[in-house]
């Protein structure tokens, strides 16, 4: 009785260890995502810029090759459903440019600061925040409690090359 | 004569001081606003992350049940004066939540740093800051001084659930 | 022969260092750029707010009398060359103001950290990037690498008073 009172107080304490600090990268790995090389601006911008202990990520959309969910307006060309996969392929190009910009140790952030998803959308659409939920949900999944992240999830009348969805954050970094 | 000199001193001082610092709380009673209980979120996001003194709120509608202001856009739905109503209704969220993140002590604001005010607009409305002026002097009469903040007012093509007005917030704390 | 070498050599260092550390202010002088005294702002906001030694500057329209690329809508009613211009204006005041919050001195400038770019765009006008490269490269003409920034360029419904570009940016100065 002891011993199992005992065996499930370790399985809590493990499992509360594991969820505050889980390896992004071994998270990701258990997700079946690799992340795709971080991608270079062709313009007088950058990906990231450190200030301090805190990092500031460019708007990004989707990367590599586009797929029926990355372009369009939600509300006219695709559904919420859609555009929840679109937030969630536009993580993992977030993801890519962290991993660029940690030196590939995503262990290194200490917590997902502030996300800001802009959805494409019709004048009547109003479901962002299940669209941006793509997002949040995996950064989540990676970083455990670390992800979670204050949040705008809003309306722009059109995006760049008409991308469903564009999403910036700031990220603070362990003191190194 | 040098006695009413001194008098007139004084009270400018004191009310250099009273500007200057004022009991947020104090300022709150007397404009008859109490400040509801923080809201959570439903999803893998929270209202608020304190990173360093910085505290960065997420996007904020209205909380509570919702009024006739709080729906709608403007430009087609809604007057300015309805939407600065609203802007007004979200500031007291945005209080209630920096509220919880201060541990119920609003006077540990060093200063509102920022504020994003997106308008839920018609492409032909221009008003912006005339609605988001419903937050900003909310703030300015709660913090005096330390409620004057670097602000965007813009137009939105849609916001979640339809809310006329979503504001997000960037907040310095004092040292502790 | 050796001293061509040298001279050669000596010459790339400069360019390189003068590359790297460009004084603002002589930079706008080649670009005959004068800077326009810094506006203020009629309700209960600022142009910027200091916090540490991180500046956020307000969303800024472009200063002055308005010329025919200030107003309207993109995709409707200006070409995206004319948006490149506006936003090129947009970025003239955006450094007066900088330049009032630094006390006249654009050296203090460490990095232009983050930029969001807000285009007044028709629902089919996708090329917000060309637009905002109007403000990117006269940054990276003023600062250099200081002046590469993270950045967002988005659609908005709309903007105050049918301005065509609105800018906002956070800025990281040296320590004092």
């Amino acid at each position: 009785m002891l011993k199992h009172l005992f065996f499930l107080l370790m399985l809590g304490i493990s499992l509360q260890v594991y969820a505050q600090s889980p390896n992004p990268h071994a998270r990701l790995k258990e997700l079946g995502i690799t992340l795709p090389e971080a991608e270079k601006p062709v313009a007088n911008f950058v990906k990231w810029v450190r200030s301090g202990n805190m990092l500031y990520l460019s708007g990004h959309g989707s990367c590599g090759a586009p797929t029926a969910v990355d372009r369009g307006k939600l509300g006219k060309d695709l559904t919420t459903e859609q555009g929840y996969e679109a937030a969630k392929r536009v993580a993992i190009c977030l993801l890519a440019t962290l991993n660029d910009a940690t030196g590939g140790d995503l262990g290194k952030v200490k917590r997902v600061v502030k996300v800001l998803g802009m959805v494409n959308s019709a004048p009547e659409f109003y479901d962002q925040p299940r669209v941006i939920n793509g997002c949040s949900d995996l950064l989540t999944q990676v970083f455990g409690e670390k992800g979670k992240h204050a949040r705008s999830a809003v309306g722009m009348a059109s995006l760049p090359g008409n991308i469903s969805v564009e999403i910036e954050m700031v990220v603070e970094l362990e003191e190194e």
